[in-house]
C-alpha cells in the first residue's frame, strides 16, 4: 500500500480497514487539510461494532472519525480567512445554509447537514481530507492539535450547558462520568457552577470526575430513581438547579426529574432506549423543563476561546495515543476502556 | 338556615353541603368581597367526586370554588388601590412572598401558596370571603362579573402559551377541546398564531373549537400516536411549531412529541397517569422541548387587558348559570356535561 | 427602446432612467423572476433625491426597488422547492451564509449581505431579475402580488416588535405614523397588544393610524419630550410597556425614554441625526432597555403566515399604483405624499 | 455616651455623627442583627459630602451604611429559617412584595422599596438593627463577615453581568476600575469570560485590575471615544461581545457603543450627567443593545454561592478596616482613596 492518503474505512459491522484513497481537491469555499489528531468517539466505536446507530446505517464503505484537527495544505476558490500552513480544528457538520434551521441559528437541526463519519458522509481518519473553510477554526500557537480535536466533545458540553442555561452560582447534577459527562462537568464549572455532583456506576470514572472538579460524586448501585434522588439531594443540600443526563439510562432520566428543583431544567444528552417510562406529572407540575440536544451549533468559537484562555483544560481527558496505522488497536482500547481509557486519540500525520 | 354567608362546603367525597358560615373580617392588606360569579372547574368537580386530587386530600370541610369575581365590601388595614364598591376579579392563589420562587417571579411554584379550594384552604363559593387586596383586580365597567371569573381559566391559557413562547405566525396544535383546550385556543389566536389545529375524542367539542377560531380539527379515534401525528401534520402542512397538550392522555403526549417540529415546544397542561411511556429519544434528538405548567403567575393583568380590549372573547365559554342555592345542580351539570356544558357559572350574590 | 428587460436605473442623485438591460440567467441555487409588484420605500426615494444614505453612496448605475414579488420564470441548478410559474415574494437581502452572524441566526448583521438597491447591488424595478431561490417565498393563491411585495415593510414591523418582545396584553407606544409606524401598529396588534397609542406631527397620518387599529393618537406639536410623555401617559393610563420609535427625531427618542415604564423596552426603528442628546440616566436607573434594529431576519415566513391567515391586512397601506414605464411619476408621488400617498406600488409586468 | 446602640448618623451634608440610638425590636418576619462588618460605598460618601444623590435628599437624620453582615440576636414572630447566633449577610433593600415588579421578579424596580441608607430609610452603621429575615442570608462557617458584607457590591456585578448575558467564551470590556468595575471583572471571569479588558484614567487602579484577572488594561488619556474604541479593539482582536460601563463618563458610554460588536450589549452601571450625547444611530443599526441597571435583585444567593464555592475571591478588594468609633476616619479614607483604598470596611461590633 502506498501512503498518499491512507484512511480508516468501515466497510460494515466489524470490518474496519486501512486503505489508500485518492487525494481530494478542495472545491469552492473549501480547504484541504492534512489531518493531525482525531479523537475516537463512542459513536465511531458503535458504528464499528454495530454497523449502525439508529436509522443511520453504514451501507457503503465510510471513513470514520469526526473529532479532528490538522494543517491547511491547499485552498479552494474564494477562501480568504485561512492560508496554507494554518493549524485548524474542524467542526465536523456542514449544514445546507438555506433551510429555516440554518437561517435561524440552529443549523444542527438542518435535515441536510453533512456530518463527518455519519453515513453516507466520510469522516477524517485519513491523511488528507477537504472541508468547508468556514467550519475550520484557526488554532492559536499555544493550543495543541490534541486540544483542537477535543473541541468537538467539548462542544457537546457547551451546547448542553447552554441549553440548560447554566450560569454563575448554579448547582448542577451530571449523570454519567464518561467523556461526555466529563466535558459537561468542565463546561459547567467554567460557566460558574457553584457545586457539581456527578453520578456513575463505575467508581474509577467518579475518581476522574473528582480530579476534574466535581464537588460530590455518587456511585449508582440501584435503579430506584427516588432513592437515588434522595441520595444526590442530600449531598447537594437539596438544591439542584439543573440536571444534565449523559447516560441514557431510564432510571437516570427518572432521577433527573425527581432530583431537579421545581422550575429547574433537565437536559438529555445520553441516548438509551427509544421509549422510556417517565414520571411526567412530577416534571410537569413542578415545571421541570426537559430539553434534549442534537450535537451542537455555534460552539466552536466558544470552545476555542475557553481552551485558549485556560478557562477549561481538556488535556487530562486524553489517556491514549495511537498512530493512524494502529487504528484497530486504538478502537479496541476505546471499546474496552482498557487501561482507564477516557479519550483515545489517533495521530494521523505521517511520522 | 339564615343567609348571612351561605357557602358550598365539601365535607368529604360526594358530601357537598350548603351551610351558613361566619362573616370574615379582612386583615391587614386584605379586602372583604361579596362574591358575584364563580365558575366551576374540573378540579372542583374532582374534589367533590373523589375527595382528593393526587396528594391534596380533603381532610376537613372546605369551601369549593376558585374562579371568582365580586364586589369589595370592606377594606383591611393599609389597602389603598381598592375602595368599597369596586368590582374585582380574584386571583385565587396567594403565595408566601418571601421564598426564592416568590422573589424570582415564579410564585406559582411557591411551596406555601394558599390557593382557593385546595386543601386545607377554603374557596369562594360563598356570599362573602376575604382575600389579599393585591390579588384582587379591578374590573372596568364594561367587563362583566362573568368575564372576571373567567380570567382564571384564561390565565391557564396565558401561562401555557407564554411558556410555549407562542408568537405571531406560529402554527399550533392543541390536544383536547375542553375548557382548558379552548382557552389555549383563544390565547394562541390572540398572540398571533397563524394556524391552530385542535384534537379531541368528542365531535361536539371540536365543533365548539371551530366556532372559537380553530383552523383545523381532528377527531381522535385511536391511540396510535404516530398515525395521529401523520393526520395532524397533514392538515397543518407538516408545520407544527408548538403543541399544547390539554388532555393528559399518554397517547396524546406521545402525539405531541411526534407531531411537533424539530426545535419546537411541547407544553403539558393536561394531567393524566403519574407515569407514561414516552418516545424520549425522538424528542431529545430533535430538540423538542417539553415544559409543564403549574397553574400560572402574573397572568391576571394580561388576562384582564385581553378581555377588556376585546382581543379575547371568553363569553361563549359560559353555557350555564345556577344560583348559589342550586350548587349541587350546577356540579351535576358540570360533571356530566349535560346540555353541552362547557363552563358552568354559579351566581353567589343574594338575589 | 426594446422591452426585454426594461429597468429603473439610478445613475446619480436625481438621475433616474428607464433603460433596457440584459436578461439575467439564474446561477446555482438561484431563480429568474418576472417581477410583478414593487413597493417604493423611503430609502428608494432618498437614494433618488440624495444619491446616498449615510455611507452607502451610489457610485455606479443601480437598479432601484426592494419590496418585490413576481413569478418564477427559470430555475438555476439545484433548485427544488420552487418551479416555473410559482408566485413568490422576494426577501431582498442575501447574506454570506458563512460568518458568525449568518450561523447564529442574525444574518441581517452579516457584513457581506447583498441587499437589493443598496449600493453596489441592483434592485428589482425591472421586468426580470435573478435571486437566491431560498430567499423567494411561494405565495398561496389567495395572497396577492401586492401583498407579497408588502411582506418587506411588514418584516420591519415584525423584527421591531419581536426585538421589543411585544406580547399579549402589552400597551405599546408607536412614534411616527408613516408606513413603518403603521406596519408596527399592525404587527403589535397581531401579537396581542391590548392598547396602542400612535404619535405623529401630521393629523392625516394619525387618522390612518386610527383606521388601522390605533386605540389612541397624539398629535405632536412641540419638542418638549417630558410634556409629550405626560400627554401619552395620560391617554394610556400611565402604562407603556414598550415604545417603538419610527421617526428618528431626537425629541421623539427622548419621549420614548420618558414615557416607557421602568423595566420596559424602547426600540429604535427611525433613523435621524447620527448623534442625539439622551436622558440616559433616566433610562439606565429605570432599566428601560434601548434596542435598535437593522432591517430584519427570519421574518418572511412569519409575515407570509400573518397575511395568509388574515391576522394582518396590509392592503389598506397601498394607496397608488403606477406602471413600470411611469416610474418617475411614482417616485414623485412617493416623495411628496401627494393624494395622501402611503405606499406607492409599481407594476413591473408587461401589460 | 453609653454604648447600647452607637450609630453613625448623617444629619446633613458634611455632618456625620456617632450617637446612641434605641435598641430596635424585631417585628413580624424580622430579625435583630448585631452588625459586624459594613463596607463603605461611594453612595455613602456622596450622601456625606453632598447631602443627596439626585432626587434622594437627606432631610432627616439617617444612619449610613448598606453593605453589611452580622449575627442574629433576636427573632421576630414567624421567623423559622434563622436562629439566634446565625451569621448572616444583609440584602439592604426590602420591597413591597405586592406590586407588579415584586411579583414578576424585578423587585429592584419596586417604587416602594425600603433600602438601607437611602432617605428616608436608616442604614446599618450601628451596633444593632432589625431587618426582614428573608433578606438575611446565612453564611457558612468558612465565609467571613467581611465577605458577607461584600456580597452587596458583588451583587451589582452579578446583576450587571446577568443583564449583559455574559457567558462562557465571551470577550468583555469593562470601563472603570473602581470597586464596581472590579466586581464586574470578578463576576465576568467567574461566568466564563475568555478575555476581559479594563479601562480607567488611573494607572494604579488598572494594576489592581490586572492582579484580579484582567487580560488587558487600557489607560484612558483622552475623551476621543472613537480613538479609544480603536485602542481597546486592537488589544481585544476586534472582538468585544459586551461592554460594561462603570464610570458614567459621556466619552466612556460613547466608547461602549463604538467598541461593542454588532449584535452585542452595552450595560450602563456608572451614573454621570443626566443627559449625554450619544452616537445612537451607530448603536441602533448595529443592534448594540443598551441596558441600564438599578441595584440588583435575586443576586444574594448567587453571590453567596460564588464566594462560598471559591469561584470568586472578593477579599483582595478590602484594603482598610476601621472601628465603628472611627467612622469619620473611615469615610475620609474612602473619600480620598488614600493609601490605595479600594474598599474600606467598618467593624461595628463592640470589641
Amino acid at each position: 500500500m502506498s501512503d498518499k492518503n491512507i484512511s480508516a474505512i468501515l466497510y460494515s459491522k466489524g470490518d474496519l480497514r486501512l486503505e489508500e484513497r485518492d487525494i481530494p481537491t478542495p472545491g469552492k469555499g473549501e480547504v484541504q487539510v492534512s489531518i493531525h489528531s482525531v479523537g475516537i468517539c463512542g459513536s465511531d466505536v458503535h458504528y464499528w461494532t454495530h454497523g449502525a446507530i439508529g436509522d443511520f446505517i453504514v451501507k457503503a464503505p465510510m471513513v470514520l472519525g469526526h473529532e479532528s484537527s490538522g494543517i491547511v495544505t491547499a485552498l479552494g476558490e474564494g477562501v480568504k480567512h485561512l492560508k496554507v500552513g494554518d493549524r485548524v480544528a474542524l467542526e465536523p457538520g456542514v449544514p445546507c445554509r438555506a433551510c429555516d434551521y440554518c437561517k435561524t441559528g440552529r443549523y444542527n437541526l438542518c435535515p441536510d447537514v453533512e456530518f463527518h463519519a455519519t453515513p453516507p458522509y466520510h469522516g477524517t481518519l485519513a491523511r488528507l481530507i477537504t472541508h468547508a473553510a468556514d467550519f475550520c477554526f484557526k488554532l492559536p500557537d499555544h493550543v495543541s492539535f490534541e486540544e483542537g480535536a477535543l473541541l468537538e466533545p467539548l462542544s457537546v458540553g457547551i451546547h448542553a450547558c447552554k441549553r440548560a442555561g447554566v450560569t454563575v452560582g448554579d448547582n448542577v447534577l451530571i449523570c454519567g462520568a464518561g467523556p461526555i459527562g466529563l466535558v459537561n462537568l468542565l463546561t459547567a464549572k467554567a460557566m460558574g457552577a457553584a457545586t457539581v455532583c456527578v453520578t456513575d456506576i463505575d467508581e474509577g470514572r467518579l475518581k476522574v470526575a473528582k480530579t476534574l472538579g466535581a464537588n460530590h460524586t455518587v456511585l449508582v448501585t440501584s435503579r430506584d430513581a427516588k432513592a437515588l434522588a434522595s441520595q444526590v439531594k442530600e449531598c447537594m443540600d437539596g438544591k439542584i438547579d439543573i440536571t444534565i443526563e449523559c447516560s441514557g439510562a431510564e432510571s437516570s432520566i427518572q432521577l433527573g426529574i425527581f432530583a431537579t428543583k421545581s422550575g429547574g431544567v433537565l437536559v438529555l444528552v445520553g441516548l438509551g432506549p427509544a421509549e422510556v417510562k417517565l414520571p411526567i406529572v412530577d416534571a410537569a407540575v413542578r415545571e421541570v423543563d426537559i430539553r434534549g440536544i442534537f450535537r451542537y451549533c455555534n460552539t466552536y468559537p466558544t470552545a476555542l476561546a475557553m481552551v485558549a484562555s485556560g478557562a477549561v483544560n481538556v488535556k487530562p481527558l486524553v489517556t491514549h495515543h495511537f498512530a493512524l496505522e494502529k487504528t484497530l488497536d486504538a478502537f479496541e482500547t476505546a471499546r474496552t476502556g482498557a487501561g482507564g481509557a477516557i479519550k483515545v486519540v489517533i495521530d494521523c500525520f505521517r511520522k
